[in-house]
């Protein structure tokens, strides 16, 4: 027999699961807006009305003058006029008043200052008469004292707090910010900060799902980790329902060995759903105890984000009187195909790029354990449950992470990976805080095949052509066919063969590739570093077939230290900076050129002169570049050439 | 001669003060971010990083189970066939493991718990090989040591914190808050809830100032009100200088008698800048005092959040290391005529609504007294100062006040005002948070005209015609006729002569109008209160001539109350909610009916099925408006035509 789950898990429809969980919340009562507490309208900044504010006073609340000038009663200024000037005596019947000075007593009309002629210390001349009510703020001109401010339901201004004030008004009722209590649980789970050991994984998924709950408006309160137990679990639920609008359980929520999560819920209370045919998420947990939503968020970081943001958010929002907040979306249209299984709906992170005005939606790694992914994501594409995909070139909806502005101030560049590019990114972001610099890693010729389709500004490249031993200019005459391209010099730097401190297995170069003792990690097809193992081991008369680990393909210099260092290969081939990073030993095999190829169309642009300005005069960046070692800056930032 | 100003306000177009400020600022060494502070990463929402943060620790960083299954060496399972499975001994072959597990020191792969066949409790059978490093998640899998995770001058989200903690970091370097001082003066001011006296001003401006100070990120520190004296000013700034970034003074920017802010900051430093030709705010003041920008704000609440939002807000942006967030803009079309004086950059409040897929504007009151009309504003455009206006129907840019998924979701009501609307407009925003009713007030003919036009999806009407004894029906006829629409009923209610409390002038009905003694507020042409006083008066043959201050035109049925209460008037008609809101005593002189005119192509829309639901259906509603006193809705809702 097969081993069987231990848990059944549910599989239902993302649409289905909401509109059951929402049923359940209602017939329990839960879920309306919570009731208002009453504060300082000085401290009521972004906080939500929980009853209509209307003016208990009016604004002004008594007549004032509009203007500097003098105050009179227009009945004395009726004939006046440039050829008959009307004196009156001052302060009789005229009395000088600033802005916002109450009207006096008798008083309906301001002279303004320029329109007055001096004669005496008591007697002024008008040249024209005054207008009833001329020049004069009247009562209520702003505010009419019952008048409605603001509504119910209203997430409160500056601007509002001003009138309110105006209006009369000290404090104002806001909805109470709902309480969100977040129990980590795991056994593995160690605070930030802990020593480590292997096994241990740091609880980083409970400040990620704080912020998350503070963002929306509500308090978070986060609980110690407690460890996989039932009974632990089931304890520390109820001690938390009392103080709690929403208690958020993070994870143990799948249907594993040691997954309380469920049983828990369902022993004090009630589960309504387990399982969402959502990717990632799918293992979510929506139920309640003594008539509180509780919810397990599943354990994987990208899940725990895109399951609280689906059905923990609108939760609080619901409690603070709020619509949900749909995110902002942009058109864009895929590079490349993105697969999914039928029957799953599938929410894919993508970098957006904005090239020549085009959006483009490049997806990025689904892994859902892998944060930076999200990170890194400037939006989201939802593939449907009933279709198996986009395909390449197609327009889809992405929901955005960052705001649609920022990414047009943002340099795509595609391309072979080098560290000098998340220095140059960051210099970039330091020097221009309203620009960018987005780099995919997609090994050099992507990067010119993205170039060639306008889907790049620039393109990080440092492929040999073995024939002519130039680097990169025949690949861009091939592969860049359609598009004028500048070829600017980032850095020479050094490859060479990375091997764990002290070089156990005495690897000296390609030609140890082929002991059977060794496994190498390699890099995908398309990546620079790839061609230079081919071309070595072409020259060598080593076969592919006869390198342990040739398949094992990895796509940065990063990933090939990383898996050098875990022993999960022995050697990969990779820049030096990679090896220092972990602390590698590194046996240099060949310098290479490590280029930017810039679409013509762009090199003039306010932002790539921007880049090109960093890469050319910046001495701060040059210096932090030669203090990573390996690295050749004598050409930096140098056209190589115009194709 | 003509009374001089006291002093010289300039004129600079806004580029030139902000450019010229910008110049002096850097001259000066001010202005560019500010140093790091050392906060704890869960601390750390929206703070901006002030250097890179990169990885201190790969994630993970061992190798782990990424499903729940078996370890295994991968050698030890080739040859396994369905027709030859492969036996394994448990645990010495085969260790049972959970997702996230560390992976046991010889294993290389792991193999699905559903593709194992238990054989015994020492020995499981397998059917197919593993791959190398299946199911494992390797080392650096999420992140590597010395990746960048975030670079410097980023806002830290949710996200980034479950980043930097993966990476090993428990706190982060971010900018320090900018310190905004803001020092309110003026001998008028008074703190919100004084007990208030005529020619009080209580100073709501601060609030508002601080609350945007904070809202963009500084640290405000809001100082104790001073009176109008030079040397008390000056003592506050100096005092308020070493612990503050930007000091803001608000307000006595401008030219008259009491305004001492230009020349304390000159006294103290230097002033750039003194008087903008922009409206509203044109007298700021743009100075330094001991290498700290200090500046002055304007008086006036409008003035004073312009020219904070112009001047004060890029400033802490850059403090902060940010780049200035320009406000979302969409195109709309102007509903009508905007006139503007040239030589002067006009910031102009407009309403906007969103009718059959055509955003609307439509500017609302220029005063920059006026509190009221920024807090209903929905955008803002912007008259460059080398243009006399925009005329009706053109297309102008909106800044942005409110999201503009907000503004898709508003029912635009055009027409005449009733206080029954301020309470339909709390009523459906508390049902339905994600929608909102917006009136604007221009009469009752105004709003059929805008209807006709397609600019509002609903009318508020009390049109009487004289000749049929009929409400609104013939005019909705002439007015609306190429747009089929829903005439329903809301309210009847009560108009009567609003007197001041005990009715000192004797006033008995329209007669009275005729008096001498007796002053009149009017309402504007196309009101039907202008209609209903018309027709009474032209019943009684009273001319329009002998009634005083009947060209004095209101335009809502509070600011005729308000005209009453404040003694500019004796009488005027009106509403009983409008007396009973600020306590007049009211002389009924008809009973009218106010309906809603809905265009038929939005009636079935589910926004206006929403708020006829609640006008139908909502008993709270219903009694509210009857607690009102003076309304009648035995009728509310009924559908009185379709034309």
């Amino acid at each position: 027999m097969a081993f069987k789950q231990k848990k059944y898990l549910d599989n239902q429809p993302l649409a289905d699961a909401i509109q059951k969980y929402h049923e359940a919340l209602t017939a329990a009562g839960i879920g309306g807006p919570l009731a208002g507490e009453r504060i300082l309208v000085g401290e009521a900044l972004g906080r939500v009305t929980s009853e209509a504010v209307v003016a208990k006073i009016s604004s002004p609340f008594y007549h004032s003058a509009a203007m500097d000038g003098i105050a009179v009663r227009f009945v004395d200024t009726l004939g006046a006029a440039e050829t008959r000037p009307k004196r009156l005596r001052v302060p009789e019947d005229a009395k000088f008043i600033d802005t916002g000075d109450p009207m006096p007593e008798e008083c309906d009309a301001v002279i303004m200052i320029e329109d007055v002629e001096k004669i005496s210390e008591t007697e002024i001349e008008l040249l024209k008469p005054a207008v009833p009510w001329q020049h004069v703020r009247l009562v209520g001109e702003d505010l009419v004292a019952t008048e409605l401010i603001i509504s119910e339901n209203h997430v409160i201004r500056p601007v509002d707090m001003a009138a309110m004030i105006a209006g009369g008004h000290t404090t104002v009722m806001v909805r109470r910010r709902p309480v969100v209590s977040i129990i980590p649980t795991g056994t593995e789970l160690v605070e930030p900060g802990s020593a480590l050991k292997k096994g241990d994984i740091i609880d980083f998924n409970s400040a990620m799902l704080f912020a998350m709950a503070a963002e929306c408006g509500a308090r978070a309160v986060r609980k110690n980790i407690i460890r996989d137990e039932a009974v632990l679990l089931k304890n520390t639920i109820v001690a938390a329902l009392p103080e709690s609008d929403i208690v958020v359980i993070n994870a143990g929520s799948s249907a594993g060995r040691e997954d309380f999560t469920a049983d828990a819920i369902a022993g004090l209370g009630e589960v309504f759903v387990h399982g969402v045919s959502i990717k990632p998420g799918k293992p979510v947990i929506l139920g309640t105890v003594k008539n509180k939503p509780v919810i397990g968020i599943p354990g994987y970081p990208v899940s725990a984000a895109f399951t609280f943001a689906i059905f923990v958010k609108p939760l609080i929002h619901s409690l603070l009187g709020l619509a949900p907040h749909p995110p902002d979306t942009i058109t864009a249209r895929l590079s490349r195909q993105v697969a999914s299984a039928l029957g799953q709906e599938e929410f894919v992170r993508v970098k957006v790029g904005s090239v020549s005005g085009k959006m483009i939606a490049t997806p990025v790694t689904r892994g859902a354990g892998a944060i930076m992914s999200l990170v890194r994501a400037d939006g989201i594409i939802r593939v449907p449950a009933q279709i198996e995909g986009f395909g390449a070139g197609q327009e889809v909806t992405v929901e955005l992470l960052r705001p649609a502005r920022d990414i047009e101030n943002t340099i795509v560049c595609i391309g072979s990976h080098d560290a000098a590019l998340d220095v140059l990114a960051n210099f970039l972001r330091k020097r221009r805080p309203d620009l960018s610099l987005s780099s995919a890693h997609v090994g050099s010729l992507g990067g010119l095949l993205a170039l060639g389709r306008g889907e790049a500004h620039i393109a990080g490249t440092h492929l040999l052509d073995e024939e002519t031993g130039e680097y990169n200019i025949s690949y861009i005459r091939k592969h860049v066919s359609g598009r004028k391209t500048a070829l600017v010099n980032l850095v020479y730097r050094e490859q060479g063969l990375l091997v764990r401190k002290g070089n156990p297995k005495g690897i000296k170069g390609f030609g140890d590739l082929a002991r059977k003792d060794v496994t190498f990690a390699n890099r995908q097809p398309g990546a620079g570093t790839r061609l230079l193992t081919d071309m070595n081991l072409k020259k060598m008369r080593i076969d592919h077939g006869s390198v342990k680990g040739y398949d094992h393909e990895e796509h940065t210099h990063m990933a090939v230290a990383a898996a050098v260092l875990s022993g999960a290969a022995d050697t990969g081939l990779a820049v030096l900076s990679a090896a220092q990073a972990l602390g590698l030993d590194f046996v240099p095999v060949a310098k290479e050129r490590y280029d930017l190829a810039i679409a013509q169309e762009f090199y003039d642009t306010p932002m790539l002169q921007a880049l090109l300005g960093i890469i050319r005069k910046d001495k701060e960046f040059r210096e932090q570049i030669i203090s990573m070692g390996g690295y050749d800056v004598s050409e930096m930032g140098k056209v190589i050439d115009i194709l």
